[in-house]
C-alpha cells in the first residue's frame, strides 16, 4: 500500500467526512518552542477517526457484499463509525459487542442504526458470536484495522492536515491495533519523505513497544490501561508496515495520558477520550526534542463516558 | 449606545481577540427543526466572551489613565479577561478576588499577569478592598458590565456571527448582570433590525426576568446557582437596554443547565461552563418555537473547574 491508496480514499471521503479542525496553542507553544498543530479527529463524524476507514472500507466492497450487509466485533469507536457508515450505504450493519459494555456505547451503535448482539466479555466468544452471524447471515466482516481499506481511510487524517499545514518535521500518533499509524506513516512518508514518525502507546499496553524494540510480534496480555481503545494488540500486516515506517515508539503512564486530556480540556476547551490524549502525551513527555520544530499530533477521538461525572456535578453543585 | 460602537469595537478587536468558531449540530437541528448557530466563545481568549469587553475598555482609556494601571473585582472570567488585556498594553492589574475563589481561578488571574488581593467573601468587602487600593495607587476601574466600553466589546461577538451566518431570526444570551445581552440586543437589531432577542436566566438567579416583567429593577438575593458567572444583578443601564431590545425572557432550572452544557460535551465534545449553556438550556427547553427558522446561540464561556473530575477520573479508572 501506498500514498496513492491514501490520496484515492481521500477523494471519496472528503464529501463525506468532516474536514476536521486543526488546532493550535500559544500556550502549547511556548511549552514546547515549537510549532504544534493538532488534527482534531474527536471532531470527526462519530467523534473519532475511525469514520474515515470504516467508510472507505464500506464503499471499496463489491455491490453485490455491500447489499449482504456488514458486521464487527467491537465495543468501541469502531462500531459507531462501521454503523454509520453502514447506514449511509442503506445496508445492515451488525454489531456484537460484550455483556459488560457501557450503555452509553451500546446506546451510541444502536443510535447510528445498528444492530447489536450481546456476547459473553470474551475474545473468543466474540469471535465465536460473529462468526455464527456470519453463517448464517453472510454478512461481511470489517476488521478494525487489519484491513487494507480501513488503514488507508485512517490515514486520510494527517493527508488533510499535510495539505493544511504543508511542512511538517514530526507527527505523532497512538498505536492500539495499529491502523491509525500505518495509514498516518504511510501518508506522512509518501507527502514528505523526511518527516519522523513518532508513535505513543500506554505503558500498560506496550505490545507495539515490545514488538518494535524485539523485532518479534509480542501481543498484549489483558490489559486496563484507561484509554480504552489502545487496548488491542498489532496485527502482522499492521506491524509490517510500523516496522518499515515508525521511527521511535514512546511508552506513557496513565497519569500521563490524563494529564494530556486534562491539558485540552483546560487550555483548548475540547473533549478528548483517553486514547485521544495519548499522543499528545507522548509529545508532552519531552522523550522527543522538538524545540524549533513543526510537529503535528493526532488527537484520535472524543468519546469519553461523562455520565459519572455529570451525575457528580449535579450531586455537588446542585442546590436548587 | 447603537451599532456604531460596536462596529468601532469590533475593528480595535478583530486581530486581537480569536475570531471565535460558529459551530453546528445536525443532531440539533433535527431536534428543533431549525437552523441553529452556536457561536463558540468559549474558545475566546481567556476561555469567555470578557475578554472582548476588556480589551476595548482598556483601549478606551486615555493614555494617562491607561499608564496608571487597572483593577477590578471578580472571582471569575472578568478577571482573566482584564488581566490578558491589561498584559497586552503592559499595564499593571490588580485583582480583588474574594477568599472562598477556587485555586484554579486565583491561578489563572496569576497566570496572566495580574497581582491578586484577596478580600473577605462579602460585596461589601470586596467594594471597600478595591476603593483602599484605588485610594492609594490611582488605578481606573473597569466594570464587569456596568460600562459602555465594555458592552460594545461584548456586542461584538454577535456582530462577528451575525456578519458570517448573514440572516438569523432569533438570538439566545444568557443574562447575568446585563452586559452580553446588552452588547448582543444593540448589535443584533443594528444589523437585522427584525431579529427576536430572547434573554435565557437560571430561575435561581431570576432578577433581570423580574425587573423585565414588573417594569421595576429588582435585584438577585443571595443565589448558589450552577452558573456562577449569572450570579449578578443587572444595573440600571443594562436594565434600560434590555427593556428597550430584549424580546422576551426565558427561565431554566438548574437541571436543564447540566442537560445543555452535557448535550454539547457530548455531541459536539467541547466544554462549555454552566453559565455558557445556559443560553443553550434555554433554547431546548422549548418555551419559544423555532421551527424552520434560522437561530443564533450565544455560547458565553468554557471555564469549568475539572479539578474534582480529573480526580475522581484517575481514582476510578486507573489501577496502573
Amino acid at each position: 500500500m501506498d500514498i496513492t491508496h491514501i490520496e484515492e480514499a481521500y477523494k471519496r471521503l472528503k464529501e463525506i467526512a468532516n474536514v476536521t479542525p486543526v488546532s493550535t496553542s500559544k500556550a502549547l507553544n511556548e511549552l514546547k518552542s515549537a510549532s504544534i498543530y493538532l488534527k482534531c479527529e474527536n471532531f470527526q463524524r462519530t467523534g473519532s477517526f475511525k469514520f474515515r476507514g470504516a467508510y472507505n472500507a464500506v464503499f471499496l466492497l463489491s455491490p453485490k457484499e455491500r447489499a449482504r450487509g456488514v458486521i464487527a466485533h467491537s465495543s468501541g469507536n469502531h462500531a459507531q463509525a462501521l454503523a454509520l457508515a453502514a447506514r449511509l450505504f442503506s445496508i445492515s450493519c451488525v454489531v456484537v459487542m460484550p455483556s459488560n459494555s457501557s450503555e452509553v456505547k451500546i446506546h451510541a451503535a444502536r443510535e447510528y442504526g445498528a444492530e447489536v448482539v450481546m456476547c459473553k466479555p470474551t475474545l473468543e466468544d466474540r469471535i465465536r458470536t460473529t462468526e455464527e452471524i456470519i453463517a448464517n447471515s453472510g454478512y461481511k466482516i470489517i476488521h478494525p484495522y487489519d484491513n487494507d481499506d480501513v488503514i488507508a481511510g485512517a490515514g486520510t487524517g494527517v493527508y488533510e492536515l499535510i495539505d493544511e499545514v504543508k511542512e511538517l518535521d514530526y507527527i505523532f500518533c497512538p498505536i492500539g491495533g495499529g491502523g491509525l499509524i500505518s495509514g498516518t506513516s504511510i501518508a506522512a512518508k509518501g507527502m514528505l519523505p523526511n518527516i519522523k514518525v513518532i508513535g505513543v502507546e500506554p505503558k500498560l499496553a506496550n505490545d507495539a513497544y515490545l514488538s518494535f524494540t524485539t523485532g518479534k510480534l509480542v501481543p498484549n496480555v489483558n490489559t486496563d490501561t484507561i484509554a480504552d481503545g489502545l487496548r488491542t494488540s498489532l496485527s502482522q500486516k499492521t506491524f509490517d508496515i510500523i516496522r518499515e515506517n515508525v521511527d521511535d515508539i514512546v511508552l506513557v503512564s496513565e497519569e500521563e495520558i490524563v494529564g494530556a486530556m486534562r491539558f485540552i480540556w483546560e487550555e483548548l476547551k475540547f473533549v478528548l477520550e483517553p486514547s485521544g490524549a495519548v499522543s499528545l502525551a507522548g509529545l508532552l513527555k519531552g522523550a522527543v526534542d522538538v524545540k524549533g520544530k513543526r510537529v503535528g499530533v493526532i488527537l484520535s477521538g472524543g468519546n469519553v463516558d461523562l455520565e459519572g461525572f455529570f451525575k457528580k456535578y449535579i450531586s455537588d453543585k446542585c442546590i436548587g
